[in-house]
């Protein structure tokens, strides 16, 4: 399950969003355990920015299938408290940043995509939107949240082929910002945030809003 | 006139539709067969991918604006007609490829932007948006479409200047994603997508109506 | 204060806008200025473009934050006029390129923006948003017109950090689109566009207009 720690000086602290050693699936007891951690940074003051990541193979492997094949009837529930989810990275007030530890499919790579920034380890993990291939298409929401991210010709490679992109394939598309080796990932995400730490929480809140109002409109519909 | 082929194994299916060896303009009989191939590409249920590319010098010059001249009453009904094409290549339930054997100018260059992916031939033959030359702006629908797959700066120098970008300058532009000799061009061009072949169609069509659902709109409008 | 003079053949003429020789903040005068001088232009017919200048160390450093705290009640009015400039420069039916000198910050880096192209000088001078360290996040038109010209990762660079760019990195971040040195500046920023004077002013605007409709009509929202 997900934790949350805090390391660095109190003028630049990095708060880190570990999501776990497993596949990290977003089981609805993982929704609330992220959702209550974001909740708790959102009500700290203090200079902070996030780094989400996980340990192990996996950065997050997205939607729990199985939990969700158990309960086809929460569907509509589920999806929406996942794209709250989404929607909280989004529109975070203060920096963040995703390192992506290992492979990041589906809504793992969403989360990734939420982030203000993303670094991916070299050498191992895919990023991987495999929609197509596993007949699940996009939500507007979650379509919205990719195309807001990516180039056109970025979007159209990663949302219509199921393409796994390694960590030179995704930075050559602009899918990440930066590649590390796995074991200066953490600290390569962190430097790319940490000197942004103290901006005005309201004032990078309302921008953020700004940028990404129709992904926030999107991810709020009902699904259908 | 257009004609439509199949070749390679059934289960990596490529559809090729050639445009014809002279400018390829969309007369009215033009767009007719051009909609009755796509729907018989969108009739099948194998496993396919569609490659649209041209003999000759030409790609495809676009409007047929001798035709408009003749029938300047009809203009609505045959931009609606255009547009019908872009949007049915543009949402296509099957990966798409446009190999640029010539000039494209023009609607023939919008044809080519709807497409998943361009490879253009080298050392001939131009991309190239003429409007502002020939005192036809961008239609709602085509302005939307060429700007749902270029970069803003790509979107200003294609969309405001007239320019003719050669095979390097369009790829650096990102206008086109590959370019390849002639004699190669076919293949360049089904090789990027003969392994999508197979993707589900429902899936596909449905990421791509909501990859596209603003531009599809726009299309839609009728010509004021 | 603003001046504009013209220079080269009749079939090619350059319009240079001077912003000054200070830090050219958009001061009610300046405003009314620069207003009469691109309403001017609009109303010529010769083959014209624009390149805004100016001298010192300074493009412009944006909003005049002394004026406006001497006159808060006439926030609304004032923001209104500055979107009322960016519009007319972003759908001004001749090409235009921004110059830019030396620093050109908040509104001065939005002006920038309204350009269809940007040259900056070589080693001095930055491009900075800094609304998120002064507290005054984008207005709704601010952001559309600011992320209408920029690729996703260059928006959330240059929108979210405060990041001052300097003539390299925002030319590898796509928010100039080329460098030279201060003596060749105007000449490479007339070059850019010269060859476009004399496009029919008609259809270019209606092209500008509709390339970037949602971007005036957020520029005309009232501030709430």
């Amino acid at each position: 399950m997900p934790t949350l720690s805090q390391d660095g000086p109190q003028d630049r602290r990095v708060w880190t969003l570990h999501l776990g050693d497993d596949e990290n699936r977003f089981s609805p007891a993982f929704l609330d355990e992220v959702d209550g951690f974001l909740a708790d940074l959102a009500a700290s003051s203090e200079p902070a920015v996030l780094v989400t990541t996980g340990g192990g193979k996996f950065f997050s492997n997205g939607l729990d299938l199985d939990w969700l094949g158990a309960h086809p009837e929460r569907l509509g529930e589920y999806v929406a408290r996942v794209q709250g989810v989404f929607e909280r990275v989004l529109t975070l007030p203060v920096p963040t940043v995703a390192a992506l530890n290992g492979h990041a499919f589906g809504a793992g790579a969403m989360l990734a995509m939420a982030h203000d920034h993303r670094v991916m380890r070299t050498e191992r993990g895919y990023v991987c939107f495999p929609e197509v291939d596993i007949l699940i298409p996009f939500t507007p929401g979650m379509n919205a949240l990719v195309m807001s991210k990516l180039t056109p010709r970025a979007a159209v490679d990663a949302m219509t082929t199921g393409h796994r992109f390694g960590a030179e394939e995704a930075l050559a598309a602009g899918i990440v910002d930066a590649t590390a080796e796995v074991e200066d990932l953490h600290e390569a995400a962190a430097a790319r945030v940490r000197h942004l730490a103290g901006k005005d929480r309201a004032t990078l809140g309302t921008i953020k809003q700004r940028m990404f109002a129709d992904v926030v409109a999107a991810l709020r519909l009902p699904e259908a």
